[in-house]
């Protein structure tokens, strides 16, 4: 069968150090921003002339932490992992190809050492990720509100109550606060686990995070 | 630089002959059906188990028409050929890594002696496309209504007349009719092209399509 080769063009800045607690898909976590770094041969700054005039970036991506393990059918997480559905049903990693697809927003165009890079927020990647494309967002071709969003509609708003005591918030900046509490309340935990008294740890930039976790609220115990 | 190697899932089988005339996104030729035809590795049913819950897919597939070629920056036929922009600002095929990204309405799913094919609506890839990756589309993250599209936003609605002569349309199907009015209605001719008595000559399914284009009408002058 005929291989196609694609390079890196960029790959990704950011607080995500473990795939554990990264939003299922991009925009979930609106406060958490990335950085965008183009690798050499793509640092002109001819490449991304004009693209300030979209507020939003589609970014295809490859998932590395599967190492290119794949199956035919899935379980999403959010379907409890018991239901499996075939893998072009799903936006698992698991797939063929291992190729990701994500709408983040342009915040920035910043100027570094590395040449221009785009800030922006929503991302769901990995730290180092490699970027394979960047479009625009043409939400005359690509907003379909009224699409049927098949069983992931179901689970959308699930949103639970974050709880971070005062002593602990007192050491954090308010970003950092803002990033925390956006990633947690997405619920990171496995769906199956119900063990309230567990605790889970979670690194996100320089922190370690441990938490628990009921049916409608996240408690966190440490932040080191 | 490290090299990642993808191979087709699938390839697109469709009316679309010749890169003019398929149109310059997505949906915007509703009218026009294609068969997503799965690679035989990929044809087990399983792949695309419960696929049906969703009303449209997101493609990632190859441009095979501009051998690997790309700029830093391209001329947008939107905008008269003349301005230049970054290529990371456009959808241009003549990007790093030559990948597509198209949404389609799934409308059928078919047996067939190729395995199941997917029929889908809205596809803008030329017939025989290397399709890398289907996924369903999610509204709840991917359709974003109120994202700023840029300068693309002006020309959204650029929508001609198309005239076919009764002695023409008595030779074709209704279905033929209504595939080559929303082609020709989207204006497929060069943005930099005036003159009225030209005639362009456009092949879609085993049709060749002669037609003139005024400012505001597109006249089909022979079909055969």
């Amino acid at each position: 069968m005929k291989e196609f080769t694609i390079i890196p063009v960029a790959k990704i800045k950011n607080g995500y150090k473990e795939k554990f607690g990264i939003p299922r898909q991009s925009g979930l976590a609106p406060q958490v921003k990335s950085e965008i770094i183009f690798e050499k041969d793509f640092r002109d700054e001819n490449l991304i002339r004009d693209i300030e005039q979209y507020s939003h970036l589609w970014l295809i991506w490859g998932f590395t932490e599967n190492n290119g393990e794949w199956s035919p059918t899935v379980r999403p997480p959010k379907l409890g992992g018991n239901k499996r559905v075939g893998v072009f049903a799903t936006r698992s990693p698991y797939r063929p190809n291992s190729l990701g697809l994500s709408v983040v927003k342009l915040e920035e165009i910043r100027k570094s050492e590395d040449g221009r890079i785009l800030v922006v927020s929503g991302a769901d990647l990995l730290n180092g990720t490699p970027i394979f494309d960047i479009k625009p967002y043409l939400p005359y071709v690509d907003a379909i509100p009224e699409a049927n969003g098949g069983f992931s509609e179901e689970f959308k708003n699930d949103i639970l109550k974050v709880s971070i005591p005062d002593e602990i918030k007192n050491k954090l900046n308010s970003e950092d606060i803002n990033e925390i509490t956006s990633i947690l309340e997405l619920n990171p935990k496995p769906q199956y686990q119900s063990d309230e008294e567990r605790i889970y740890g979670l690194s996100y930039k320089n922190f370690e995070i441990k938490f628990r976790c009921s049916e409608k609220e996240i408690t966190v115990i440490e932040i080191e």
